[in-house]
């Protein structure tokens, strides 16, 4: 299993009253986490769409909050794949305080491979097939989303 | 069960590439949701806050992806109690396109009541207990956060 | 001149650790001011996209902060013309406590029309002109933008 | 005139259905650009707020947009002081794009010197005006907010 690392530091805009990151917000570092993964391991988001006509919308999200983050900490997400199918793909993230060490956040994120022009589900490209297999073959390999 | 309603339009800060609602932003329909929810039974949020000396942090989310809500769209939030404990509550949701009438979403954010000012887990208040018990009586009373 | 008014709740997730509305966020009020007030008017502004094949990028924003806005507290925004020529449109905002009364923030907002499918500057719909004359002949017409 | 860089992946939270970044997030650039200045110059706004009482809420922005920035692509923020008193201090800013090079935004955000407790206009702590003489004395000095 490989799990990827991304950082990002909690500015004003994120935190609520309570001086917390908005519950909210997890998504967006769930996002951050997903497409540092791809970007390692040589994929861009934005070529599904812009070379090969699909989009990945999310189907699913489930979170799960230990522990707070507060204002200029900085974010450790990591992220690893947590399942797959011929036509999804589901990210598992832990998001932990680098200043405390603590784990703040564990979820997972659930993408389903949609043909852009037809809207109508479509299979991952092969070759990103096959990177999953080979990355999440410790886990069983082809397992159904949720 | 009292479901109650809340609306939202969708605006373009609130969209993505793909012309539709970011993901994430589903918490905050959610927030609003369980906001209005809260102020049509006699409690407002910033009460647990100020005048108890509680706060609500969000312990768990899980939300369903079903259809997508495009800018200009107003979203309809129907909300109610799934399940609570004598520390926690979870609300239920469903968003809807006011436009097509689809259903887009359903989820569910679970908060835990926790002292302000030591940060240690607390019991919801006793009339707070109370309407949770009588609207979600036919829920099976009082039940566990998931 | 024609002002309009739109309304909006102060969530958790608008707020930062000073329990003020963050600054960037009076943007998104002003985005709701605007598209509430062309609604009003009778056009909807994805009817310039979808309809007509035109874009209105933001190309100028000024903002001042007068006062606070708090949690739950319910936002008044008025929303006029300021100002605008054949290619661009500036509107006008002010940002109302409703609590308080207190006028929280004042700002103008400047679109420039473009060719959705070219992206070169292109002129406003001549219906949508006729508009702006009627309601903005009072300060003295034509305006071109700052 | 000390300039400091700071940078920021465009995820799908950011941008709207143009495929651009949303104009009200280049607030948000500002802040974490203004953030990392500070940070790369000894100061935490945190210490302002948790060590000295302070707090620096904004005050006024302006911003022009002269090209878009798009999914995926990289930020590059630069940062320095564009006028300050012995109560408030001006950043300005310009936003790039990484793989343009063109300049896509600026701006300046000025802030104003609060008191916390007593929510009072208040003087910049000595030491941080001695760093904006030092700084920013090429530009004229003590000049005042806009």
């Amino acid at each position: 299993m490989t799990v990827r690392t991304a950082h990002y530091r909690i500015l004003y805009r994120d935190i609520d009253s309570m001086g917390y990151l908005y519950y909210g917000r997890y998504m967006a570092l769930f996002e951050l986490g997903r497409v540092e993964w791809m970007r390692d391991e040589g994929w861009r988001y934005r070529d599904f769409e812009q070379q090969l006509g699909l989009m990945l919308p999310v189907t699913r999200t489930w979170c799960r909050h230990l522990a707070p983050l507060v204002y200029d900490d900085l974010a450790r997400i990591q992220t690893w794949i947590d399942g797959w199918s011929t036509a999804t793909v589901r990210f598992g993230h832990e998001v932990y305080s680098q200043e405390s060490g603590q784990l703040c956040a564990t979820g997972s994120v659930e993408l389903g491979c949609v043909d852009r022009d037809r809207r109508r589900p479509a299979r991952l490209p092969a070759a990103f097939q096959e990177l999953l297999q080979r990355v999440a073959g410790d886990r069983g390999g082809r397992k159904r989303g949720v």
